[in-house]
């Protein structure tokens, strides 16, 4: 497995790739590698000839209270999980190379980023989008891979795939989940023994709304009430939504008639780690 | 000379020259072409294999108060002008497929757009940066070339391909000038005929700026005031900006070190005509 620091010597990689007539696959993460991640490079295996990991902790998409700073970066077990999932080449650039003197240029995916986590993380996706765009025309890939547990990071970057004509197919991949249900997430690291076992009550939350979905339930309100409600039975989580939305614009529902996204977030009261999770009610991404 | 019409061809079209070696050249327009879009083309053409000029007036340039519904479109014309400069491909998409439903990702180049233009014109440049990044997208071109004439523009789209790692280069032609000096543009066919007289002016200050440069004077106020005074003879003439703005920047200078630029904008009395142009003091695009 190749490590590639530098953005045009990526692109010099990944262009003469595509002119031999390789398709490139491009798996975004800010390293940390889990199994989700392992998925997410599994998949792009299947989808391509060679399969680009970039690592890279985007200063951009941090709130100035966020975890920038302490995020972790292992990256030498990070590597090593690439590799063990079929990583040709791990891209992984500097800040400076990334965000040179001067830099000036956002993306700016409008509507779709107000509500969920664009309401409490103001320039996230400014910060998401931008780099994605970035990432795409470095490593010119075929296919990009995204985890569907950041849904809306997926709709998010669709969108400005499809405004922006971006050449690259997109595939998001299922959210993998640790045996009790909680969405693994390079941020479970943060929690505590007792917020980790109250973390499941996340995903045994959005099953609940899953279930009554099924059974015939198209209630917003009904349903967000049951997610909250086995959500709240711990005093450790600290519910920021709970929200039932449109898979195209994420415009709040109230009765459930097209593909919805059933959304979590919480932050626990002792170590404030921000958790996320999600289940589309009635279709698929 | 082969007209196409849809994004998705374009594309196709334009990836297929790519892969058979083909260098794509990209001028992107609004049509009405002159002389100066017709040095555009013809640079292209030395530059490139294959010639696409685009023309599109981009709805999203204009506010709200501007000229989008009378700006001209002698589409036939156009593309006479087009071919017997050395087009290959004109591409000519409609709005609808630019814009789709629920279009809402906008490129935003910060601090060089606050100034000059962008100071009369708030979301021109949002929408420049963004229409051409979707032209880049589409057509995948080796080499585009702009004029000079819109020196902001250059600069916001420089500033946009390297901070967003585009991977084109880009050419700025000079501009082309009427007999007595004026800058070739679409917007001059509003003009009066005394209008079209005294906008002879805004390039004789900048001539007598350049003059006064090459003498000694490094003085932005001095140089500033020098145009002014030309311009200022003319009571046709209602002057928006005259202004010198560090090149990489566009940060308005006071003393002239680096290369800079004499950037002026007038808006005519009778017809409400905007003109702009500009000359580089001490360097070049």
């Amino acid at each position: 497995m190749k490590i590639i620091r530098h953005p045009v010597e990526m692109h010099e990689f990944s262009s003469a790739l595509g002119k031999s007539g390789k398709t490139v696959g491009l798996v975004p993460t800010m390293g940390a590698l889990h199994e989700g991640h392992a998925s997410l490079i599994k998949t792009a295996r299947q989808n391509c000839d060679v399969v680009v990991t970039s690592i890279f902790v985007n200063p951009i998409q941090f709130g100035p209270t966020e975890d920038f700073v302490k995020y972790p970066r292992p990256f030498d077990k990070d590597c090593g999980v690439a590799e063990a999932n079929g990583c040709d080449i791990v891209f992984t650039p500097g800040e400076r190379e990334m965000y040179p003197e001067n830099f000036s240029t956002f993306v700016e995916v409008e509507n779709i980023t107000d509500s969920l986590c664009g309401a409490s993380r103001p320039g996230h996706f400014r910060g998401v989008a931008t780099v994605v765009l970035k990432f795409f025309n470095i490593v010119a890939p075929h296919v990009a891979v995204f985890g569907q547990k950041d849904a809306q990071q997926c709709l998010v970057i669709r969108r400005m795939t499809r405004d922006l004509n971006l050449p690259v197919r997109l595939v998001f991949a299922p959210t993998m989940r640790e045996k009790d249900g909680l969405a693994m997430s390079s941020r479970n690291a943060y929690l505590s023994s007792s917020e980790r076992r109250d973390a499941a009550l996340i995903y045994k939350g959005l099953s609940a709304a899953e279930n009554l979905y099924r059974a015939g339930e198209r209630s917003s309100a009904v349903l967000c009430d049951a997610i909250r409600g086995i959500i709240g039975a711990s005093s450790l989580l600290i519910v920021e939504y709970v929200e039932i939305a449109d898979m195209e614009t994420l415009a709040s529902v109230t009765t459930l008639s097209t593909p919805s996204l059933a959304a979590v977030a919480v932050r626990t009261a002792a170590s404030g780690t921000r958790l996320i999770d999600n289940v589309v009610l009635g279709g698929t991404f």
